[in-house]
């Protein structure tokens, strides 16, 4: 069995389906939730997600080998500060942030030290409900873990997390910070962007209601995930501010240039930047088509 | 029954399943095809699509009581010049271009003049595919159509376009040309710019290889319409060019000013943009369950 007594903070969609997933593995003996939302924890309870619950952080990692982190990016800091003085020797701490400097500088700073046992972690995987309802066994299976240890993390700890995963049926990759949160700035949270002034752009516009009402099926599916929780999505931006401006910043120009290359009715550029997309999109769509993933 | 003999210039997914439906209703005698690739007409002429086919123009509408273009926005001019001199009296003749202020210049100028029997029209319907093989009988059935009328329309022409998409199971919708043109800016042609802007944007990135790895399966659907033809594109941006670039560049200043309130971490204003385009997604949800589209 590879975890003793497990803490999940915050027990939802992410850290309950780690929960179950271990369970059904028989990877873990026990498990504590904590969270906000003592409605959620109740529930948790009830569907066995979790053995039993607190909603004092100190009490839920007193004893703990393993803690696991799915709170807001706006609620890391003082989630790492509530855990000062309450840790095991030895107890390892991964997460499930979606931005991972901010992560690691929240834990610096609520904790007092980047600890050697603290593994910062990123599962790409989700759905669009939130909850610990919405959590199943299955959650992470063929999708891939993304682990960015710091300078700091200590090789046993990275090798218990990445067997955590891995009998969750994960993929488990390695890279670094800052090349994780420049990935994850171009491929999940710039199009959360676009999707969102898109929509953002349209309502501000007279005679909205005719717009929604002639959007095709295309522009539904395109801004369904304008419809992603707005407190999730402005903590991202301002944890990831420093790589998902940049990208931005490139974006927001490029469609300056398209707007400009439209309005002087320019062809042979558009053809020009339009067989460019299409041949980039399709040249990686094979590899696309490896592990599903989403957020 | 309403048409005894269709002339299709351009027998493709939009022309191929307008002839189906038409034949499957009984509302068609006989249907001649029209167009620039021989392999196609004869598919077309295999598959029963047409009754006859032709490469010329004036020929194929000769004695015809009703045409439909559905060439590129490109060809639209062309087409038309091809088809002085050879016009029935009494002939209607209706498009399926998606910019309707173009097709209208394209006629005037094609034709050297506004026919009272021209009936402009967009069917919203398609799919990814394209080509005779790609058509099928049942595309129009419960989507839109928008005919946008000129000043010079007849409207016992606009009731007999009318009547030919109602057979085919469509709903019609009438609408002002440069009100059409805007809408389909908004909902269509500005949605593919991102599209196309989001992977450009990506495939120019060092690394890119990298990041679309790590592209999550949102991003996949959400870059699908990149894959569009690019020649076809470049049509529309250059037909609609006006409202497109209207559209653009209010979509880019809203781009320029996220990307700045993400760099310099403004909570607040991100959780209003965000909050503000999420309920207006969910408020139009409904509306955007009517008939389904796309294109």
């Amino acid at each position: 069995m590879l975890i003793r007594r497990l803490a999940v903070i915050g027990v939802g969609l992410i850290g309950g389906s780690l929960a179950r997933a271990l369970r059904a593995a028989g990877e873990v003996g026990e498990i504590i939730g904590c969270g906000r939302g003592r409605d959620n924890l109740v529930r948790a309870l009830q569907l066995g997600v979790v053995d039993h619950f607190t909603q004092d952080i100190g009490e839920a990692v007193s004893g703990a080998d393993m803690i696991f982190l799915a709170v807001p990016l706006g609620a890391m800091e003082s989630t790492f500060r509530a855990m000062r003085g309450h840790l095991a020797e030895g107890v390892v701490i991964t997460d499930g942030g979606s931005a991972k400097a901010s992560v690691v500088e929240a834990c610096r700073s609520g904790l007092g030290t980047l600890p050697a046992r603290f593994v910062p972690g990123h599962p790409i995987a989700g759905t669009e409900k939130s909850g610990v309802e919405a959590s199943f066994e299955a959650l992470y299976v063929g999708r891939r873990v993304i682990l960015t240890p710091t300078d700091q993390t200590a090789s046993d700890a990275l090798e218990r997390v990445t067997s955590m995963w891995r009998s969750c049926g994960a993929e488990v990759a390695l890279m670094s910070i800052s090349h994780h949160d420049e990935v994850l700035a171009a491929t999940s949270h710039l199009p959360h962007m676009l999707a969102f002034g898109l929509v953002d752009t349209l309502a501000r516009m007279e005679e909205n209601d005719e717009i929604f009402r002639y959007a095709a099926g295309g522009f539904r599916d395109f801004t369904r995930i304008a419809s992603s929780n707005p407190v999730m999505w402005r903590d991202i931006c301002v944890a990831n501010s420093q790589a998902l401006g940049k990208v931005m910043a490139r974006y927001s120009e490029e469609m300056r240039v398209l707007a400009e290359t439209i309005q002087r009715e320019d062809g042979d550029t558009l053809l020009e930047i339009f067989s460019r997309a299409k041949a980039a999109r399709d040249r990686y769509i094979d590899t696309l088509s490896g592990p599903d993933s989403s957020e």
